[in-house]
């Protein structure tokens, strides 16, 4: 499986403010790229944190990129993933909307009611791990459900934790020209952190888009 | 006054780990780059948590700086500065040093010991604002000192402080080829963070620099 994680942060890297309200980081050119990186993905992956705070539907914008999935064979959208691992996602969230398939990745921390929920919405629900998703295991199953390429979009705890299992092939990061700040801000990389063998990235790519830029980092 | 904050982040915003521990982000390029824009200077600012973490002396590495800064009239090193509300610098910190001069902002939450304790490092001691250094007034009284450009090199708290108060003319930073992480690791800008009316940036210029990139942004 080829993991790609899609971001856009301030330039103090936050993902949004404290409150997680977001904010205009974006401009029109990096929003058709993230909709042609989703367009080529197998699956768009989000933790339920970003469910709870932004309710996206992942679905791709551009109906332009239908057809051309549909003559590869492919769905019309890809299929979306939520790490989830109490298996929090409300049944009325857009994610589990009948526009694509659903994945729901929890733990054998979700109760039976919480998987129940989630399946009555004619989500696929995967348990690994036992008090949080098991993320290796998880997208080894993923990758037998014959998705190949994998996008994430954050947020913060579920991009740190895929680094820690070092699960992720390349990071693209669009720095937006603003500042949000905040000690308390979801940043690109939450979690706990790490204190010794920082994962290395080698810069594949550098370019203007927007009123920011666009940072390409393959994995080491 | 001309207000230049200077960093070094890891891909994810962070300017050290959780426990605030440097890590090496730069390589030898940026190295080269700040002490030139130190050597450019009237006087360096950190906040005192900088100073607690990480003991800087802040003079320039480079002797060959030395005899043009002389040549131009100038200290052989630019001041230092402290944004020290509580006047926590210890005495024996490297910024106390003999080797340039010293300035210690504190608020009037700064006890007469402390303010003492200062001083009798031969360091001058400015009084700004009741619980916190007002930093408009701080800036004002070194800009009656002759500082008319400064840089500043952290830490998070002090860079957010600065933009709330609109005092940052221009942002270098250098984004390094590492993940930090950490949902408690100081990033570029801390405090309270924004929650509306971001400071916006604009692009001025994008280099590749050592296994990194230089961002330089100008405050609009």
């Amino acid at each position: 499986m080829h993991v790609v994680v899609n971001a856009a942060t301030s330039v103090d890297g936050k993902l949004s403010t404290r409150e997680r309200e977001q904010v205009a980081i974006s401009g029109p050119a990096d929003f058709d790229r993230v909709d042609q990186v989703r367009a080529d993905s197998d699956a768009v992956m989000v933790g339920v944190g970003t469910v709870l705070a932004d309710d996206p539907s992942l679905t791709v914008d551009d109906e332009e990129q239908i057809p051309s999935r549909r003559g590869r064979g492919d769905t019309p959208h890809p299929a979306r993933v939520v790490a989830d691992s109490r298996g929090r996602t409300p049944p009325d969230a857009a994610i589990l909307d009948d526009d694509a398939e659903t994945v729901v990745l929890v733990s054998e921390a979700a109760s039976a009611d919480a998987i129940d929920r989630l399946e009555a919405t004619g989500a696929t629900v995967i348990v690994a791990g036992e008090g949080r998703v098991d993320l290796e295991a998880a997208l080894a199953e993923l990758e037998a459900h014959g998705i190949e390429r994998l996008m994430v979009e954050g947020g913060g705890e579920l991009i740190f934790s895929l680094f820690e299992a070092s699960l992720v092939d390349e990071l693209s990061v669009f720095v937006g020209p603003q500042i949000i700040g905040g000690r308390g801000a979801p940043t690109l990389a939450d979690g706990d952190g790490f204190l010794t063998d920082f994962p290395d990235l080698e810069l594949q790519a550098v370019d203007r888009l927007d009123d920011g830029v666009l940072l390409e980092w393959a994995v080491v």
